[in-house]
């Protein structure tokens, strides 16, 4: 087997995208310049519940690629070895030449929507321009990264609302999709989790992995004759100041929470205070309630609880919900127990479980002709809904009176609707639907399109090819807390609006028209 | 940032299993001997419709992985600078030294189901034995790695099985979960894949990546007034012997089908046999009815209709329904239709859709005590399906007399059912549910697992380390081929049956009474 590696770098394409960029080079076309937009299409929608936002992730991953890929002779000589039907090689020594030469993305440039911003659907999230044949090639592997990403920071965001303020833990490498698992706890750090599970990845973005023990020890000490106590007294010696104890080996409430109170009353005994305990199987409202009611009247009322096992947004809000109705009857407040709670989140999370998959596209909308004359580009299909929005674009948020985000606005680079005084919201498809704003009645109009790559450079800019997790978590933060509570919720949010400039609306009706006519030999 | 690769090596691990690879370092276990089995509990569901059958894939990979990752002075470096919530080191210089020293998987050793079988839930996939810190760490890479191909290579066996026979080509490398692209692309193949587009792997395995162009190349050509034809004209040019045109960037019926013939026309006066079209959006059933008639009728019965755009095992499955009912009223024949259609599958299988994660998981069956004896390990656990099958496994599939699988036995590993007159077969959990068959009734008792890594050895053994892709494939279609159809289909299938031999069921049930006294301090 060829090395591992071989798979990730600029091989990680599409074959079209190689068989196309040897067309243009045949046909002289390899440097012609050219736009490209990434943006996606829909919200994920989880087992039929659609979100309401995105958080946008996975750029400063992305440049990092492109600045170390690029084709070697390795490369080329593989490419060189491929054969077509009927025998003959399918490149040809002219266009392998060129790419060795000339097949990185050094001389693409990008304007991007940074890290940890909320996003919607049919905005402009990358514009990308360069020549024709390295932007296309570059298509694989910015939508796997970004669409992936995006779509675990989603989902990580929706979580995080869920756990009202408790600390959130990204457990799910060994459910993942392959080394998805690292670039998924990335995102889920982006969106939402506190800390992960994941070692390698945590030391790589600077946090702390997190984790204490699972069944497996327990199973071993009692095969040894030590008994769930053993394991448990063995686990307080070892880690006297971070002892967390998994409680559902044997039976939670007959020996797991009981011989768990036992070792944490001889911790504090010998000066240390336990951190808490986790519960992995059952009801666990119902475990909760009683453990919260056991470790109380022990003394324990400062104790974390950890949930674990199969849970997601729904489930938690679920969980909640039962805590608010059943604690009261036990003498625990609801309130007190939803505040010691910590969630570990695996399966569901880092594969999106109920929708797997962002829809994102990036769609050629314009390419210089012989004279450097920017042409847009457009593709007639069947649902208005698909035809791509023409030309380099801008994108705008206007926030209203309240700083609360009212609409994104998608429209052409050099508009300035921040300078005008009356900004008129088309919507994309619909003719007669439109929505006029004063510009007085908004609190600000903010581009959210910034130059993340410079064409000739083969690094990202500062900040968005290694971007703070700080600095990203507090746009998200801030974006989010921005949003209408109704875009915001996790069933049947209202539908944020994304709206089209009168300039770029005008231009799109222009082009349906002239391309229209173009039939057979058209 | 920290090298990406830091990512992809032995640090791909939960940080729980270092701690307690540490505690049993501490109590002087970390080289006690321990057994692991990995199997998983159910059938993926794909948006309710559960599988009949699951494709055993990953293993390759994961033993290459083991044979290459290790603790080294680096990965030691990152763990000595773990704090816990008393800002003292997580890790002790005896624990660090020690893994620098020993932390490979050199110790472990495996039997294993090989890839390309199929495989059922509750049954032994992979025994694990070695010392306890290491055969723990192994954990997470292992169920990552198993989980994801496993189920990729299951829902590629699903697809395949609608395609009829039609090539299967897996397009998914833009939705796919980051790298998880390369490793299911890699399960598509092991599942029924017969080519990818992914570059970079399908070179790492072998095979040609596949593909033609997409609508950006069409509408690159349209935007400098060259028209559909002329992107069409272009590629026929560049690949005469390889061409294959997508049609539906303007208007299918209208423009593309047209244009497509003009160009096969034109081909064809040139001494070169066009390959086909593709169509990616619209009804796909009615316009490969249209399009296979306007070819018939332009003289090109053997051009290829490959179908893109969302397809799964039931997207596949209408449109077969579809042409059988409509393509005769357009005088189109069914079967010859369906006899030219090609399938690029992308989302839905590498994310596995309606159900991206299969629940494989790793569980302690046992551990020597200081005697070096065998003490079986279990967890009492809420349902009686979750309780683990104790002790070092065997597994048998036992074919009956037409030579189809008729059942899966677990049992003890030296135990020999292939030699017994009389097999008396046990539901894993329900008392009273026995099912006895004479050997005579059986055409074979075929032992399932073999050795796939010697302890002592960093590599796994020949045939399972780097498996030949025929060798797996061969696997695959023999065991297809020899379920019986009510297993296979897509649809509410039967149960297969995974039974329990008399002397290991016996074993469990005396391990429940033992360990049900295990209250606290017990």
């Amino acid at each position: 087997m060829l090395e591992r590696d071989l798979g990730r770098g600029i091989l990680f394409t599409d074959q079209y995208q190689l068989t196309m960029a040897q067309l243009y080079h045949r046909m002289g076309l390899h440097e012609r310049q050219a736009r490209f937009d990434h943006f996606f299409r829909s919200y994920p929608a989880y087992n039929g519940h659609q979100a309401g936002y995105c958080v946008n992730a996975g750029l400063g991953w992305l440049l990092d690629w492109m600045s170390r890929s690029r084709f070697t002779e390795r490369e080329i000589a593989l490419l060189r070895g491929q054969t077509g039907r009927g025998g003959e090689p399918v490149f040809d020594e002219g266009f392998l030449g060129w790419l060795l030469e000339n097949g990185s993305f050094d001389g693409i440039r990008m304007r991007s929507v940074p890290e940890g911003r909320v996003v919607h659907p049919g905005e402009p999230l990358n514009t990308v321009q360069g020549p024709l044949a390295m932007a296309q090639i570059l298509e694989t592997a910015l939508l796997n990264q970004l669409n992936f990403q995006t779509l675990i920071a989603t989902k990580t965001a929706r979580i995080r609302q869920s756990c009202r303020g408790g600390l959130l833990l990204e457990f799910g490498a060994r459910r993942a999709h392959d080394l998805g698992a690292n670039a998924g706890a990335r995102a889920a750090v982006i969106g939402g989790a506190d800390f992960s599970s994941n070692v390698g990845i945590s030391h790589m973005i600077g946090l702390d992995p997190k984790g204490t023990h699972a069944h497996s020890m327990v199973q071993a000490f009692m095969a040894l004759g030590e008994g769930e106590i053993g394991a448990f007294r063995a686990y307080a010696d070892v880690y006297p100041d971070d002892c967390l104890l998994l409680v559902d080996t044997v039976d939670t409430l007959e020996s797991g929470v009981p011989n768990a109170i036992r070792v944490f009353e001889e911790l504090r005994r010998r000066g240390h205070e336990p951190v808490g305990i986790r519960l992995d199987s059952g009801d666990l409202a119902y475990l909760s309630i009683r453990a919260a009611g056991m470790l109380d009247d022990a003394g324990f009322g400062d104790a974390k609880i950890v949930l674990s096992n199969q849970l997601d947004e729904m489930v938690i809000w679920q969980i909640h919900t039962q805590i608010r109705e059943e604690a009261p009857d036990s003498g625990v407040d609801p309130d007190e127990l939803i505040g010691r709670l910590v969630y570990g989140v695996g399966t569901r999370l880092i594969t999106s479980r109920g929708d797997s998959a962002l829809d994102g596209i990036y769609k050629l909308v314009a390419v210089q002709d012989d004279g450097g004359e920017w042409i847009p580009a457009i593709k007639l299909s069947e649902t208005p809904e698909k035809v791509v929005n023409p030309g380099d674009k801008g994108l705008w948020r206007l926030y209203d009176e309240r700083d609360r985000a009212t609409a994104d606005l998608v429209g052409v680079a050099d508009e300035r609707p921040d300078a005008e005084q009356t900004l008129h919201l088309h919507h994309p498809v619909k003719q007669n639907v439109l929505r006029t704003l004063d510009r007085d009645d908004l609190s600000a109009v903010e581009p959210l399109l910034a130059e993340s790559k410079r064409a000739g450079s083969p690094q990202g800019e500062p900040g968005f090819l290694d971007p703070s997790l700080d600095d990203v978590r507090s746009r998200r933060d801030a974006d989010l807390a921005r949003l209408n509570s109704g875009v915001r919720r996790l069933v049947n949010p209202h539908r944020y609006h994304v709206s089209l400039t009168r300039r770029l609306w005008d231009l799109k009706q222009e082009l349906i028209r002239s391309a229209g006519s173009g039939g057979p030999g058209g």
